[in-house]
């Protein structure tokens, strides 16, 4: 991208529990969404423990590589939480203990009735020359620093690290701040979703396209079988951005069109659930490998209720006849892993449903299970309405987790299909 | 922890595409677990871009603080993977090519009657000094540097980015070298797993005993309904590591005893199976509000189909009725959202399908659906076996996605109480 003067910033995740196996810094991914929107590049994250001397140091290397940093974390009541002092010190200024703060942490404290213990009082220190930013959502206010460093413009934040607290106090305080100080810029967004289509297959499709937009940044993401393609572009005017990314994301979606189920952000369970819902249509599913996946990815929407009647899940051989009726000797003649089956699953429980489409799934997704003929990662779906079924083999690669998952992706997008 | 002399690491992720709002740095965890085994605290993680002024920068930062420098990325084969070329120029030495790199990427690539781009060359470019670590599943090699900067001794290993590249290249090349370098110390770990407990009442019940082992190091998690105590002692002898580890474990294990499900590793889904495995008896599900989710966590476990034959997702009232026989006038007169349909739900599930037990539920998990005696949050679940029916009605906060998951984590306890 082309810009006069791009600002970039770095985000410091503190705080110890971050250094294990077990956790991870999130907060910056929604801290970098939101410096993108205002034109400002995120150059680097920091992950580091709670260590007076370390964060200093950090604290001093941010400040000269970075035009803006963000801290999350380590403003809390505790020994450890040492972010205000490390930053003081790296500036080279005091703190100075703000007794509004302390007041309001001990009415706090006596309302519930427990004796407040001195060391809470340090989330009143205030770095000299910082503004407050008051916190609704916890007791350590954030703090708000516009200063110099060996010459340069700074601007500084300090936030709580709990993500409701941190997320609550960057948009409340924190942009309204940023925006007078980032250089004007209008950043326009835009994002296409698509499903069962490679990520090879996509760049080679659309990189043609987006290469000739030099002024729109395009991020290509490869996610469980969804691949999404993000543009945004900065000009002086909203609507020049936004004129820019249409124009790259209607292009990219004309060559794209049988694959993508979105150019609005929505899932495509929410776009399968929209269709039917404005075509009165309903659904039920049999599922025997996916083992409910469908059906749990279709009512995690809220309100698919209106379209998805329910289904069952076949994992025994018996259930599919109990259950769905798929005639015995069926089963036996081609296996319960068959097109045949697949088929009267569909039909199955769309009759006993009384639904208008049914989706039958049978599959193998191992690590078991797999035969001569039909190895693991064999799948049969089939998609019954009133017209009748049609069915479709999948042969996919991978886990049990990626096989059931890639499975519940083409029976969406089948039914997607059919829904056009 | 007391330690001799510990190391400590520094884990530096090299990748634009991770300085973006939609994907993280994933490999540090492995690595953090890794190094964590070995005796090496993880004090620094830096995130940065494709830039060789900036990655130069970090590289020399790194090696200030770091006993242990591992960077993953920036390996390929394009202009955008510097990498190699940043390191030798913070350590103030050159690359030399690897002719024999470049000879395997040729016949590589001749294999596949691809033309080779010079390009690719510089993925046989070795920093002097270093070792090259063969890459067994992709084109670009590691490299494992043992030098000394300002005089203190480091160690630098260059990892390609790809999660599966990356952990066999550690696990093959890295941790045998590392085992060399690192002071010898003996890392025992445990963990025990609790489930629909607070995270406040598991602290406030084992602090009290973990504090008491100032040689072992206790974390507390809490993830979605599940917590966590993971434990780690370093000794001179695994022995006496691991009889510490043992003795804080059990009397955890003990004063949380109804909550603990594994102190093994297992997951919820994985001990009720395996329960049921034991006892060669079988269960069937019908779900309401749960859409499929207790089906779909069972059945995402290799070999459940020994025990889980299947079940209903039975959304739309008729539903319940037609699918599982529960009395029309039984909705009609307490409300699909009730004990007694969920009762009815677990009975009829059973009786349909011959499983030894049957789960039902039903509830609202939000955001609609709620009336005046029912709020979003409130759910039944009844569990049936030869010898009756057990009901519980839960009251739970939270989102959609929230009131579901817990939903299937108490009907997963509840069947687990019943198997003990």
């Amino acid at each position: 991208m082309h810009r006069k003067s791009i600002m970039i910033a770095e985000i410091i995740a503190v705080g110890s529990e971050m250094l294990t196996p077990f956790r991870q810094d999130t907060n910056s991914l929604a801290l970098t969404a939101e410096l993108n929107k205002l034109g400002v590049s995120v150059a680097f994250k920091t992950i580091l423990g709670d260590s007076m001397e370390q964060l200093t140091d950090c604290a001093r290397i941010a400040l000269r590589r970075a035009d803006i940093i963000i801290f999350s974390g380590g403003l809390g009541p505790t020994e450890d939480d040492l972010t205000r002092e490390a930053v003081a010190s790296a500036l080279g200024v005091g703190l100075t203990r703000n007794e509004a703060v302390v007041e309001a942490l001990r009415a706090r404290f006596a309302k519930r009735g427990i004796t407040i213990q001195a060391i809470n009082f340090k989330q009143g220190d205030v770095i000299d020359g910082a503004e407050l930013l008051p916190n609704a959502n916890g007791t350590a206010p954030g703090q708000w620093i516009a200063t110099e460093y060996e010459g340069k413009p700074r601007y500084v934040v300090l936030l709580p690290g709990p993500p409701k607290e941190l997320t609550a106090l960057y948009a409340d305080q924190v942009k309204q701040r940023l925006q007078r100080v980032v250089p004007q810029q209008h950043i326009a967004i835009g994002q296409l979703r698509m499903a069962v289509v490679a990520e090879s297959e996509v760049d080679a499709r659309t990189a043609p396209i987006y290469m000739q937009f030099t002024d729109v940044q395009t991020t290509i993401l490869s996610t469980q079988g969804e691949i999404q393609l993000h543009f945004a572009c900065a000009k002086p005017t909203i609507e020049e951005a936004q004129a820019r990314v249409d124009e790259v994301l209607s292009l990219c979606e004309h060559e794209m069109m049988d694959f993508v189920f979105s150019a609005d952000g929505e899932s495509l369970e929410q776009v399968v659930l929209l269709m039917m819902g404005m075509r009165h249509l309903t659904l039920a599913t049999a599922e025997s490998c996916t083992g409910g996946l469908i059906a749990q990815r279709l009512t995690a929407i809220p309100g698919s209720s209106r379209s998805f009647l329910g289904g069952v899940v076949v994992y025994a051989d018996q259930l599919k006849t109990a259950l769905v009726d798929v005639p015995k000797p069926l089963i036996q003649q081609h296996g319960a892993v068959s097109e045949e089956v697949a088929r009267a699953l569909a039909e199955g429980i769309r009759t006993r449903t009384g639904a208008d489409l049914g989706i039958g799934v049978t599959g193998i997704a191992g690590p078991g299970g797999a035969t001569l003929n039909k190895p693991v990662g064999r799948v049969y779906l089939a998609l019954a309405d009133a017209n009748g079924t049609e069915t479709r083999e999948l042969n996919l690669t991978g886990d049990r987790e990626r096989v059931r998952w890639f499975t519940s992706q083409h029976a969406l997008s089948m039914l997607r299909h059919k829904l056009l």
